[in-house]
């Protein structure tokens, strides 16, 4: 495995500079790298500076940028021109969710970078098997999903399509560690990725129990923040069940999991949402309803919200969770 | 509704006094009410007075208790005799989940408080429905199921069986509001309860992905870690959804939710762990290994961290954020 020094010497292209790609380079300045920023729109390049800059205060502001962090300005290049990614050891593509969008950006950047340099999308949308064919040396080709905002969320999905190599993938892995994400990898294409499947599956229940008239909208809601989101960050599902000492699985395995909702038909609230064309604190039409201050109140507590659960998830390391108690007062 | 100084004044009586029962007498303890506490058992008459000593002190070490607080010697009776019940207002059956067990304390509770005195049971497995039957006076009896450890999470649901009356749930949804806590009102007897039912949906779709091949166990549990984890807390499900903007979900509906996996097939992992007897963290055998020194680490962490979640969620208080933001100075 490369050394910190090494990943960090890694120059790397970030193609598309809307929200998504802006954070995404912060995170990386933030670690170190060098970036090369391609604005394949008139717009990106226009907004791509300020954009980049608000989102440096922010995290300054947070409290998620070391004292002697300096930005250099031979670090970032924000460009129009692909001819700038020569040197880049890994490219990342950010842009819309469009097919032929990103086919035209693979092929530009296959143009400028050799065959074994990684080339990796952001969709949260997209087979990677189904956009790798548009690449020239597929094998190279994987997913990198980042979660929002890039520079303080931990979440990382490395997604292998039918034609990457196992190589890629864990170099991938490797440099995600370096970044200080907790990566998953994902030896096959799953569609939706892992948590948005699982969450899908939290849907179809919802949905099944609130058209029994079993529950509402906002009992799923506390019961997800006060319940579930009483342990989520700390233990995952799967510690725990173990935590929880696994003693009911017998009951839950003959007499719940079959009884839970299997209808395929669409939930009538979601498709009324879809017609009536809600983005919901983004277009203020929603599940709840929102006033525009509201709607502002969330994204700023958003952005609050994850430095604190950021900083709280660092200080339980799993693993190495004796030293943690040990540092710890009041245990 | 009832003002705060009303409900503190209701006498409650607790049937049960295992780590539950104590946890939930210190909960109640600490908002000021005064307990008859019952040991239907001899080891619960011999063990209560230390249990719940120690959970007191637990909570001063986490600083969940005010300066100002000094438990009065006549706020809590540790008894084995049921007639001390004749004044409380609330009776919260705490014992072992056996149906002949609970019916036989409902007796004696029903024996003792007059009838319109609400009587509620903790389960976590038996319908409140089929429980009702056996109380006198059944439209009293609903559930109060707490979460643990009771005086430091915020989750509380309340669910109604067939024949509970709703001035009595009301009532139920109210005082929990002056214990603190953010309940849910379940008109419905949900088997499984809301959180729980959500919770096999997500078990359901990962025994399918990690079945085959998709994802491991470890996948699962840091996509929940870092991305479910961090932003469930502030959001819940629904409220997350309208963050998100709503726009992947015409194609959710018609292209994923139908592909999840429906299967009735028993999990083989899961089976193997109930025919293994694991118990997870409390006797070593479960899904991950642990050394004994590793599940305590897992208790003290538990117990850190539910104080820290429990106060970063009272500071996003849904619906009070413009006042958070104003209040916290980075923003």
């Amino acid at each position: 495995m490369k050394s910190k020094a090494e990943f960090r010497d890694v120059e790397i292209g970030v193609v598309g500079l809307g929200l998504m790609g802006s954070s995404i380079i912060v995170s990386l300045l933030l670690t170190g790298h060098r970036i090369k920023a391609i604005a394949p729109i008139p717009e990106d390049f226009e907004f791509a500076a300020s954009r980049i800059g608000d989102q440096l205060d922010l995290c300054r502001r947070l409290g998620l940028i070391k004292q002697s962090f300096e930005l250099k300005a031979e670090q970032l290049e924000i460009t129009r021109d692909y001819r700038q990614l020569k040197n880049c050891g890994l490219v990342l593509e950010c842009v819309i969710e469009d097919i032929e969008a990103k086919a035209s950006v693979y092929r530009k950047i296959a143009n400028e970078v050799s065959p074994e340099v990684v080339i990796a999308t952001n969709t949260s949308a997209i087979a990677i098997s189904a956009l790798q064919q548009f690449v020239p040396h597929p094998e190279r080709f994987l997913g990198i999903h980042w979660a929002e905002p890039a520079y303080a969320t931990r979440f990382m999905e490395i997604t292998c399509g039918l034609e990457t190599n196992l190589e890629s993938a864990e170099w991938a892995f490797h440099i995600a560690h370096h970044w200080g994400k907790e990566p998953t990898l994902l030896r096959k294409d799953i569609q939706g990725f892992i948590t948005n499947r699982l969450m899908y599956a939290v849907y179809r229940e919802i949905f099944h129990l609130i058209g029994n008239g079993m529950a509402s909208m906002e009992d799923a809601d506390k019961a997800f923040r006060y319940d579930a989101g009483s342990w989520m960050t700390l233990m995952g599902v799967f510690r725990r069940i173990d935590f929880m000492g696994l003693k009911d699985w017998a009951q839950i395995l003959t007499s719940i999991l079959p009884n839970l909702g299997n209808e395929d038909n669409v939930p009538e609230l979601m498709q009324q949402m879809v017609e009536r064309k809600a983005r919901g604190t983004q277009n203020l039409i929603g599940l709840y309803s929102y006033t525009q201050e509201e709607a502002k109140a969330w994204d700023d507590a958003f952005a609050l919200f994850n430095k604190d659960i950021f900083q709280l998830a660092a200080a339980y390391p799993a693993g190495k969770l004796e030293e943690r108690n040990k540092n710890a007062s009041v245990i």
